[in-house]
């Protein structure tokens, strides 16, 4: 049944007619999230102020077959939240409450609306850390990285989303409302459904509530930077680092494209002849720090690095990070659409993987440069054009298609953070086999019997 | 259709008869594995070669409706590799072989009948480690701890199993050999297939291959012990620790009857007049260990603990640990029967849980002592009964139900890292309510249309 009068009569029964929009141009900013070129408008945006009315809106979903949308910020990159096939976008940022931090259980309860940085910051408070850290957390909410797993800088060291996550209450797409996992460390009763849930896009269930664990804060940290003439060379000393026995809490990279629009945008004094940046950092115990620090300084100079500077306090360890942070804003503003997509190796294929990405780049007379993660092999391939260009947009599609089959040829994978949603879904079969595809799509059907989850996305 | 005699030679066929077991005498030690009590004979085992057996075993028996229950090293504590339905236990064991271990990309790639120790001991080679440790790891094998999600001793600041499986090669029910995630520390093309099959009890698919996370071995450790007068100011003195900044990476504790019987067996020089003994343990740089150690030693002083002794040396540090690792036999000599539970509670709620187990064990006048791990309130409830007296053995199964329910009550969970398996699939509905056991089904069903992998076990 299509989206009708009595419907949305129904909705505003359940969440309150303040708590509904339906006007067009109130609709307009849920037709897209932050990727570029994907849109589509919802029939209806509900701000639910529970699980209850979750579960209520969800039952008349799955009753009128009508398509629900989870939505958190709308900061994702590959269209997870918009609604492709129409429907009710369910906005779940009314649920912004921080329901406790426990000092004793090392965790925090939360609604999924809170952002990633508001319980960053209370965690910090208490001399806790939450340590995801995805670089979205300024607006991006706790439910919405979990529905992506994101990822972040902390990776290698620390691990992702997933690995912090401890109970979820969730609402089925059947109005169901379950809780799994709960306060505990160690929990194996019954199938790792918290874990599934994370990462599932908003395909499987919408969260109301999550409990993530916290660590201690570290108590000191250290930051360096190390030019290289070329990426290989940087790549070489990453290798050199891991296998010193160094496991960095931060080991970003920036290729030569990335380094010469950082300096260009924001003047921070990097050295634009360098072939490529590598930023490396630290975190735990001082002496400990210190000598991590060191030793990835030296592995950086035993592998002809030009340059290497350490941070000697905050505030110069704060300019350095500043260069990674600055990569995408310093890359957009070269072009009025900017495409940023994570495709992923394992790390010793990195400096092969962005000299593919600068073939195709070439090839296709595009302007893509590469940032990342290079503790992880997870880049980040960014393309800069002109959207009124179709030419460059079509090829640009092309250039990303050709960069997804590199990486699964190099033994990687089409997103290590981002996530699929509308945009990567053609490629997931590439990806995972038709075997693998299937058994998602009958996994999807054990939780979402009509299909209304997110459809387009992830199990479609 | 039943087991026949031409199933039989189709197995013969995919396995070759070497590898198949028909008789009687061969097939009565796959009747059980380590859990006490439970047992059923098997109408075959089968010692597959590799993968497209295991394929070629599964798609025969989903054909003809034959279980099928695979069984790694057999030590499994809830009866998870118990073929209660009779049919084919398939056994993992000739697939023993560590295929691949990378320094560069620290992880390693091994077939699932490796035993953990031997993973370890050539992770430990290379001065890298594989970090879960479950107790049976000198003989489990990794598949069965991947199977299970084996926790361990490190659980608190080194997470279980599951944050160390980054790949897997699998075979479903139905035949069809998947690989899910891969060398990635960071992959989100999918659902979480790999975290949803690690700890699925060998009831969704059979893993035939796996990739796991390897970390740099680290450089230094730390030991030491501490006794109280009660358990209660032993969990005073690990929320101290922890509320100090502190995750040590070992926190196990033993109640006063486990002191006792350890002390009694192994004459290791223990407080028997102790009401309860904390043994601690941390590891990383030389110094970090040393403040920290210092630290926790400080803390459960200042909690009022009896004693405190920290271990000059490896050789302490063992003698020390021994008192851990004895506690399991030390018990089990008390009794020819031995129970081993791992309810799990809210670390805070840790003293109060071994209060309402000592009360349960009293009024079913039991002989239950406590160990475990203290840092993610894991439990280890431990029955010794004579297996001829058939009321203590009834009395033993009531109070075992009790303690799950008060597990559940204290916010805990029946099972910790040991598994659901036949022997606590009973208690599971309490756990989880009926709206997760019917979903836990339902993807059960997306993995098994025919219900022939481990039946009744988790997911029936």
């Amino acid at each position: 049944m299509p989206f009708t009068a009595e419907f949305a009569d129904e909705l505003a029964r359940i969440v309150g007619h303040q708590h509904l929009r339906l006007g067009p141009g109130e609709l307009a900013p849920y037709s897209r999230d932050a990727t570029p070129l994907f849109s589509a408008e919802p029939d209806a945006v509900v701000f639910p102020g529970d699980a209850e009315e979750v579960s209520a809106v969800l039952k008349l979903a799955t009753e009128h077959s009508v398509p629900v949308v989870p939505r958190g910020a709308g900061s994702n990159l590959c269209a997870g939240t918009v609604p492709v096939d129409g429907g009710v976008v369910l906005v779940l940022t009314r649920l912004n409450r921080i329901l406790e931090i426990s000092d004793g259980e090392l965790l925090a309860r939360v609604e999924p609306g809170v952002t990633t940085n508001t319980l960053s910051e209370a965690a910090e408070k208490r001399g806790l850390r939450y340590v995801p850290d995805p670089g979205s957390r300024m607006v991006s909410t706790v439910g919405g990285n979990i529905a992506t797993c994101a990822g972040g800088l902390r990776g290698l060291k620390y691990g992702v989303t997933r690995n912090y996550v401890l109970g979820l209450e969730a609402v089925l797409p059947t109005g169901e409302i379950i809780r799994t996992g709960g306060r505990l460390w160690k929990d194996v009763a019954g199938y790792d459904l918290t874990r599934l849930l994370t990462g599932s896009e908003g395909t499987l269930a919408v969260l109301t509530e999550a409990t993530v664990a916290l660590v201690p804060a570290p108590s000191g940290g250290g930051t360096g930077v190390a030019y290289f003439t070329s990426l290989e060379a940087a790549c070489g000393a990453v290798a050199a680092i891991i296998e010193s026995g160094v496991l960095p809490a931060t080991l970003e990279f920036l290729d030569r494209k990335c380094v010469r629009a950082v300096e260009e945008f924001a003047r921070l004094g990097l050295r634009t002849d360098a072939g490529a940046l590598l930023l490396f950092g630290d975190d735990g115990p001082a002496e400990a720090v210190a000598e991590n620090i060191d030793r990835i300084g030296k592995a950086c100079v035993a592998e002809g690095a030009l340059e290497v500077t350490l941070a000697d306090d905050i505030t110069s360890a704060e300019a350095l990070l500043a260069a990674r942070r600055c990569s995408l804003p310093a890359l957009s503003r070269l072009g009025s659409l900017t495409i940023l997509e994570d495709a992923t190796v394992p790390r010793p294929r990195l400096a092969e993987m962005v000299g593919r990405i600068d073939d195709i780049a070439e090839r296709h007379e595009l302007r893509i440069a590469t940032f990342g993660h290079a503790g992880d092999g997870n880049l980040h391939p960014t393309c800069v054009l002109d959207p009124g260009d179709t030419g460059a947009v079509e090829r640009a599609h092309k250039a990303f298609g050709e960069i997804f089959t590199a990486a699964i040829e190099l033994g990687g994978t089409i997103t290590g953070e981002h996530g699929v949603g509308a945009a990567k879904l053609p490629y997931l079969l590439d990806r995972l086999g038709p075997e693998q595809v299937a058994l998602l799509r009958r996994i999807k059907a054990a939780f979402d019997p009509a299909s209304i989850l997110n459809p387009g996305k992830l199990g479609s």
